[in-house]
């Protein structure tokens, strides 16, 4: 296909090859997670992207003697492409007809007698069980404890151990002691004498704690264990300072060393039961467990109770989304600037410049933590790449024309925020607009859902999505995902997609929720337009317990790019009501050119 | 709650305590199965029946020496509220809050040592696994070869063995020798020896044959084994005319007893692997597999390819339901001449008297075989129990001010039909209107889906009953079922609902779905309007393969129960065009009277 050769990945996979013969391994599986099973992890666990050169979140990289191939979701398929040009890797696009499961191609490519390896720490117990049962009857050999790739990686960041802090309980809106009274209750609900926590947004949930550990995720690295009597939290000791480490110990919490949690497992006592869930736990803990030690494998009963937010936290969410909307809110008044000024027109505007201008915004909110991911600004064609990130190289101008996706958010105490706006710069074609009204019909329609209560984010997709296909156009992700306070931006156990493992977690009072269809034409753009939304119940009657969602997020969508005429009644009042709210709302905060321009653009939309 | 007694139920079960006691069972299962899996069963099967007096056709009893349960699904509870009044059998509402589902139960009832019995042919190899791993781990026996209620029925029916006949190719659209040649690549492709199927639908499709062994299923008690070389049909020798025979023999069908399957699968060699569904597969005829057979549990390959209508049984589906169309339509038509008459005022109209009326006229149809199951014909409150069947005793008037439920169907050489429509009779009130209309519009909304391929009935139940949810309102059952030509109204892999046990199926050209939302106010009137639709492919873009529902059902729907102000210009549009078509393709089957009525009916109505 291309010339361009990669000759840093090419010698790291030659290094790994020699490193797998002298072990004997034939393959070998190089995974994204870290110990905790965390979607972001720090930089000392990017094995798979030092390996390969794939920058995605999400990807796994399977090599043997003669293959190397990376398997990645439809989210990554054009930018893993570009990424993996000249590595010699090849490109698996999960999902798409002829491509097997890495399962499926571990049981095609091993012969009898060969070995698989992986560090056991990166692969959950879950996972590692799929493998096991797609090989089972083979005469295969597993290596489970080989960290190839640590080995190899000379100049591997640091394990990180940055301070951790305490979230107020008018942010977190419950105590600690409140929370371990509710893991306590539930582990004696399901019969468990202890309970195993190694999943670190459930960690930080439960103790009103958060750390620096991660970028874009307040969390820190730690294991939890937990009786009737014990709290152990296992984490750097050094990172605690004396007072909080007080308030612990006054809550009944003792701090152990990180490493200390194999140890301490290795000791439980025979005929007792621990609950854990499989799915989150890496199998090398779960080795550690003595095997007199009943396992009771159950989600983590804290992920559902983290996912439904307290009243205390539903309305922190709203006040934090005030601010975080002034700030995105600020930088597309700063974009019309730029636009009337020639400076866009002149190409003197890139995607990395939005980014930081956005940044700046949000510093200067109050509350304001850190971003919650890192920002997707994409102009033009750099928007149909899903999940595009600028860097220095691709940096591209601003153009005229077309549309820039904004695709950012922030951590505040307030919580968290998760904003997708898609902004039209110039002039639209016809075909342009109706496919940013398609999309928006889609994300208004899902929020104007109505439902009874059971119904999970399976059943509701469909919503965003009929106006596009009845088009014949659609997009290539889920249309929402759940969203953690101060913690993780994608945070389940609740999403909107077509299809769920696990066929979605029903949706509950409190839960925060995306709402984010698009449509990516390769080669030319990408349209996105994401809210935020709290589920709330709205009435009970004979027939059952209804929901709705409240969109939390505000900020005005791009009225330049909306054909009215292709909104039904209810969806255009729909749209003037929220435009409405977010001009009530943000107006405030506000300087006066931003404020009687906003008065514009959130100005009523008529047929 | 009411001092009726029902002695007769009353002695059956103090008669099966003490066969307990005699067999030392302590916990009794009495399913609803024949030895197939079959929904419709020979009345020879039905034991639940006999034994609680609760008549739907879904339901397990469970007896204990001191408690007797009956577990059914939301379509069933109001009548086996009234059907088990006086019986001591309690009602166990499935799905509702704090009902344990059977395992559940017998875990908590069941104490070690004890024993649960059940008649082995009448439960599936799958639901047996199931109770086994919930009561994991606890001193249970099992006695699977208990028939102790065909010990106590005395005045069991004979064993049925009806005359099977061939549907021909012009009907099924493809041959026997086809079909066995699609079946055997299957076969080769999953690495299977021999083939078991033992589910009656698939063997009467696979072999192009028909019989009458079961009420409203034209299929034959049967099992089949089929090899590369052997297609061997088990069935009652005298059911097949010599004429038949040898055409079977031809195609290298040998036709062998009912009950030689469990013979000859003792005696299959080891070594070979035998494909078959263990989900449809009676737990006993799994028990007669020699242990050296290795089983390959999968779904048959049949039903889908059984699911997916070829082209000539689309073609003869529509014909199917042009001809059921003029029977339903006339069947209208008399009962607004009986309402003109007065007769209905005077309450000189039963329910049966309708039911009979409509199977007069469908008798009167070209290529009409039978009813496709027991006709639901249902005056005022009684369209609130939702499988209501109108009796001898139940028996009511038809009356003006309320609606009549009429859900009905027809097996055809065309094909088979399934058909609600409620019918207004005298002056309804303005939230009967309401009502009707909110219904209608779910109705509507699903026929009109544009839909991703892949998409299953999960993803689109929503929209039937997103208009009724925005009142408030639902309906406690599926939207959906798949429907079989000229076998089982109820027939998979796909269908509509909110949860699927297994996702459910993606719809597929050809298959044909009910599309029946409802809404049911007990002790008032129920509504339910009820079309089948093919699926078809609509187009092909770059964004994938589009699908689309063509409904197949030619009535029309009750006029004088619309609001048109509640609909949608859409949904209007495809009112007024559904009647259009209506009235095009029945007017030539009707006489004058009736269609110049018609007309009036199906006129386009404006808001």
């Amino acid at each position: 296909m291309s010339d361009f050769e990669n000759p840093v990945i090419r010698a790291r996979l030659a290094a790994l090859r020699e490193s797998m013969l002298r072990h004997g391994v034939d393959a070998y599986l190089v995974l994204t997670d870290d110990f905790h099973a965390s979607e972001y992890v720090d930089r000392y666990f990017k094995c798979r992207k030092w390996l390969s050169g794939f920058r995605g979140s999400a990807g796994t990289l399977v090599v043997t003697a003669d293959e190397a191939g990376l398997w990645t979701d439809g989210r990554y398929f054009l930018a893993a492409a570009e990424q993996l040009r000249g590595t010699g890797v090849e490109l698996r696009r999960m999902g798409e007809p002829g491509v097997p499961t890495i399962p499926e191609y571990l049981k095609q490519t091993l012969k009898d007698g060969q070995c698989l390896g992986y560090d056991g720490r990166t692969v959950t117990d879950a996972y590692a069980r799929t493998l096991r049962t797609a090989l089972f009857g083979r005469e295969i050999r597993y290596a489970e404890t080989l960290d190839l790739v640590g080995e190899l990686w000379t100049d591997r960041p640091p394990f990180p151990a940055h301070p951790i802090w305490e979230l107020e309980e008018r942010f977190a809106g419950r105590s600690r002691a409140d929370k371990l009274r509710f893991l306590r209750e539930k582990m004696a609900a399901l019969g468990a004498d202890w309970h195993l926590l190694s999943s670190l947004d459930d960690i930080a949930w439960l103790f009103n704690l958060r750390g620096g550990d991660v970028a874009y995720s307040p969390v820190f690295y730690s294991y939890t264990l937990l009786s009737e009597d014990h709290a152990i939290l296992y984490a750097a000791p050094e990172a605690f300072g004396a007072e909080l480490r007080a308030r612990l110990e006054a809550d009944g919490v003792t701090i152990r060393p990180y490493l200390q949690i194999y140890e301490d497992l290795k000791a439980l006592p025979g005929g007792k039961k621990l609950l854990l869930s499989r799915a989150r736990t890496n199998v090398a803990l779960i080795g550690a467990v003595p095997p007199g030690v009943e396992l009771i494998d159950k989600p983590n009963p804290s992920t559902l109770a983290k996912a439904e937010k307290n009243p205390v936290e539903m309305e922190n969410e709203r006040l934090a989304h005030v601010q975080d909307g002034v700030a995105v809110t600020k930088m597309i008044h700063w974009l019309r600037e730029e636009e009337k000024s020639g400076a866009i027109a002149r190409g003197e505007l890139t995607e990395l410049d939005v980014s930081e201008k956005l940044l700046g915004f949000r510093r200067e909110r109050p509350g304001f933590v850190d971003q919650s991911f890192s920002p997707i600004v994409a102009a033009g064609e750099h928007g149909a790449i899903v999940h595009y990130e600028a860097t220095e190289e691709s940096n591209a101008p601003v153009r005229p024309d077309s549309f820039l996706l904004v695709d950012t958010g922030g951590h505040y105490l307030q919580g968290s925020t998760d904003i997708t706006r898609t902004v039209a710069i110039g002039a639209l074609s016809e075909e342009q607009k109706r496919h940013y009204t398609a999309v928006l019909r889609g994300h208004l329609d899902v929020a104007a859902a109505c439902f009874r209560h059971g119904c999970t984010g399976v059943n509701l997709d469909v919503l965003a999505r009929m106006p596009l296909w009845e088009l014949g156009l659609d997009y290539n992700h889920g249309t929402g995902h759940g969203v953690g306070y101060l913690l993780n931006v994608h945070e389940g156990p609740q999403g909107l997609r077509l299809r769920d493992q696990n066929s979605g977690a029903p949706f509950e009072e409190g839960m925060l929720t995306s709402d984010e269809p698009g449509l990516y034409l390769a080669g030319q753009y990408g349209i996105r337009i994401e809210n935020l939304m709290l589920c709330v119940r709205t009435r009970q009657t004979e027939h059952g317990q209804f929901m709705g969602f409240e969109p939390v997020t505000m900020v005005p969508y791009e009225r330049r790019a909306i054909l009215p005429d292709m909104l039904t009644e209810r969806e255009l009042a729909q749209l003037n009501e929220y435009h409405a709210k977010v001009y009530e709302r943000l107006s405030p905060w506000l300087d006066e050119d931003e404020r009687a321009w906003l008065a514009e653009e959130a100005a009523a939309i008529g047929k």
